[in-house]
């Protein structure tokens, strides 16, 4: 039935870390280490970094402190010493490369690039894995350490959310160059107006969302994955009580199908937590789902709490004019 | 740090369907239309075809009457038309094809093959996609229906285990003919006792553990996967009242972490039913994890229900002289 | 510390079931008993009996065709004979009596009354336990038969929550007259603005909120009873797809503190689903919890979804002029 | 229907705490504070009281250091002062009754007395309520503080259970002079081997099962109560890594329908959670649920793990020779 076309890109293997930038270290610190279980591995710089329980590299998380919150770099990890050369001549070829680093604490050498509206990304192959923390060991050998006792506990990271003004470039962008299959798009007539994309079995590793504003590159979420709608639950009950600002949710997506509370934490940055993976997708020839932009709703929420204005408009950096935070 | 290798096979994408063999095929139909909420999409011969709501292929599942339960073959989908032509060729190279077959409803020609210990598989790249069933059409467009209101409705397949009495022979055989990397092993002694192998991100997408009867070829059981904790016990009540054995569960595993129910279906077959999918893997340069025998009560059950001796010894079709089934 | 103080009054012992009017009672019947898995018991005049799967009683729901949604009557259980007769003795010395009725399938006779602004009420004490349905009995003996496998099945009735122009007068009633004590108000300045009150250990098994309308005597909505979030987004799937219109949730309260859904049934009716059972009170000098007015937000949804204009406007009967139904 | 009989006596409200004896106080402090998430309201001697975070009282846990393990006493809560002197008066006319003692910190004076197998009890009437915790204000008017932030927090005392040998005998002193109705037992032949009953409308505030050995007067569990199932698996991984032994369980009950987990605390008593209610009694004619003696299996465990020997054999003081614990 299907045709024999050109054999797919697998060179990019999965969403190894963010970089967020924020204002308040400590107060985002104490936000990802105490309420959701985060383990901080290594200090350096003005920079912490930080891991769920079940993950197995050296960081997910590096909270770095700036004046202002956003998106510092999204690392991807390549398949393989051969993949990442691949990429890295193909990024070039695209003119987006913007040099290689030597590397930061947990991974080896990293080529930098961006994204057609400059979003800074890093690819690299080379990556160190977890010691086991003081005290923490576990008889339960495909974990480094045992299940936290604090918080909520996340178990990783997820997948990654960035505004776009122009969807259907930095779609292409992540299809063309990097080898993302797109999994399901918004239709405002003939234009792109949000595209999901994925390397993995997961619904989406990266979703385009539109920029409202005149600003570019600007980062709309991150999101760390639970286990049960329960810990969704008990999350915002102590988000509520310590302050944390509850955009939206517990709900259920339609688009990807995961049940998830949006925060905004304390340095300004949106977090997404999962209560739920929603489907997954293992069809490598997957149909992209389509949707117009009549059905939003239903696409972005599919059970549950409604959106707010401020999750179509407020991103990080804050575009809003001095003193007045679009998400407030 | 790491060395540079040779580059991985990505050529299987993932576990299509199986073929379930059943001596009592209405029984077995009613267990997994009316209790698991699948579709039935199509009957033919003395098959009947199922899939879970949340699947995108014709089906998942194929009941076929037969005099003894056990598994008719197991089903991969390659990842291209080129892939499965590599992958054909492997095998053959491997002396283990037995020949193409024109294909069967939901998808085109596949290539018939065994492992080393004669369990029938096969593997094709034509694929035909669910029909939405009549009067359950669904707004939400990434499920080809409804959520059904039936029973506890899976979602999904999610894996498969077989019975090997020579385990590293058939993991060497998954490997290095189909492609799979290894998630976790028991070792006993120098002796690989059973092995976890995935091609996809999930934990594992087959298992092989040991057959200590003298039969070969033998099938332990297949998983589908829930959303919930909730859904397992739920389920497991309504298994009760039913009269369909629950060999033992809820629980959670150590090896892969999934929360999990076993059930014997009224044809004789194990069924796992997951109610979290347990960790996912997403390294590309993943180190096996290896347990020793003697933690295998850890790495089995990591909390809630013991394994039954039964779990070890009974698979489909039964070894135990007539008229005494292992599992009872 | 606390004073001697008169006993207080144990002479209703809970709510037994409400009947509930609808303009489309085949509908209405779908709802209750494919959506929420409810066994109908019985068929009267234009009448269905039914009952979740853990009550004993012969029904705890009797749906009634009528030319509009409402309430047709609320009955509560005395906790003796003797109690019933305390009780209707204090209804007709407060002028709210209407006299005896013979009783109805599942009840004997009855002591019909009504609250201060008319709702329909009654007290009985013989009660006729639910047979067990042909083809369900359990072998768990303390259920009167299995859990079914047809739609996301409730199992019991929990409260109910009327309209009210005069709170405090109302309130008082259910306390002086039938013996409720008050477990949360709402106060705007000196008024009692609403009010949550137990005979049980419920954190309420009636709530009086506030009648916007000229209208009298109408419904809010009656709670039915789940155990867990899990079922609450299930349930929601399925409303949705089936054309139940979703009022707000699933969210959690701060009053009472349960999870919780709200339905519009075919009828009109608004049913709540409850997914956790909230707080329970055991003490019997429980100080009644008092919100001031401005904090109803807190109070009314403590964590997810928010509530619509429509949560305080719609009751049944639906008191908008004719054509534009206030739910809408 | 019913005849005219007696009125019940409601003079005993609900169980109001446990004293702990445990000859390791700072491991048991730590395993109710630490992975419980209990607050810790007062010391004194060599006591340390705690309460859940749900709880309005001062404490419903007191732990108390002691050269073994055992229930100190348990506590009951009158419902009024003039029920206080009922159940006195009938306590000493059946000659149990040891006398007033002046109260304990969170409670007035108390009526001391022990079961007919001298398992050592209280009743009293005047309370104390929690003070918030310094820094854990909240917003949720009714609770006295927030939720914690640390282990698996369990929400309130439920049920306790004791170890009889001649159970109809403590049984009839708990209904006759005391005031419980029975909602279940477990007969062998003529004999009552097992009895539930209770107070308020849980499926029971006391168990009665059989003392195996010759000790007399000790104590089985007491309970704990959570939300949800996901947190007895949450628990049951903290407590397994932390070398809390893990008795059986999550599991799902017969009896009561309450999903369970057994740990024994660092100080050897059994502790049961509780992620699910299980069915409430709100029926003042409740019909006593009676199990043969052949259907125990189901009884206890309706779904999940099974029931290991030492549940039926240890208790506090561990009645084994020295050095042979019967739980280990």
């Amino acid at each position: 039935m299907q045709a024999i076309e050109p054999e797919p890109i697998y060179d990019v293997a999965h969403l190894a870390h963010v970089e967020l930038l924020t204002p308040d270290l400590d107060a985002s610190l104490g936000f990802f280490r105490d309420l959701l279980g985060m383990e901080e591995t290594a200090r350096a710089g003005g920079s912490v970094y930080l891991r769920g329980y079940e993950e197995q590299y050296h960081h997910s998380l590096k909270l770095t402190a700036a004046a202002e919150a956003g998106a510092g770099h999204v690392a991807w990890r390549a398949r393989s010493a051969q993949a990442l050369q691949r990429r890295v001549a193909a990024i070039e070829a695209a003119g987006l490369g913007r040099g290689w680093i030597d590397g930061d604490l947990g991974h080896g050498r990293a080529f930098r690039f961006v994204t057609p509206e400059g979003h800074p990304m890093e690819i690299f192959w080379e990556v160190e894995y977890a010691a086991t923390p003081e005290g923490k060991a576990t008889a339960l050998r495909n974990r480094p350490q045992r299940r936290p006792a604090a918080g909520v506990p996340i178990r990783r990271i997820d997948h990654l959310n960035l505004m776009v003004a122009d969807t259907a470039l930095c779609r292409d962008f992540m299809i063309d160059v990097l080898g993302f299959r797109e999994r399901e798009r918004v239709m405002g007539g003939p234009n792109v107006v949000a595209s999901w994309l994925a390397v993995t079995n997961l619904s989406h590793d990266i979703a385009l969302v539109p920029e409202p504003t005149p600003a570019r590159g600007r980062f709309h979420h991150v999101a760390l994955h639970y286990t049960s709608l329960q810990h969704l639950y008990d999350l915002a009950e102590l988000a509520r009580e310590a302050g944390i600002r509850i955009e939206t949710g517990p709900g259920r997506h339609g688009i990807g199908g995961a049940a998830f509370l949006y925060l905004i934490e304390p340095g300004g940055n949106r977090i997404e937590l999962m209560g739920d993976p929603g489907y997954m997708v293992f069809d490598p020839s997957w149909r992209t789902v389509v949707w117009d932009a009549s059905e939003l709703a239903a696409a972005v929420v599919w059970t549950g709490a409604s959106v707010p204005d401020s999750f179509w408009v407020y991103g990080t950096p804050d575009a809003a004019a001095p003193g007045e935070a679009t998400a407030a």
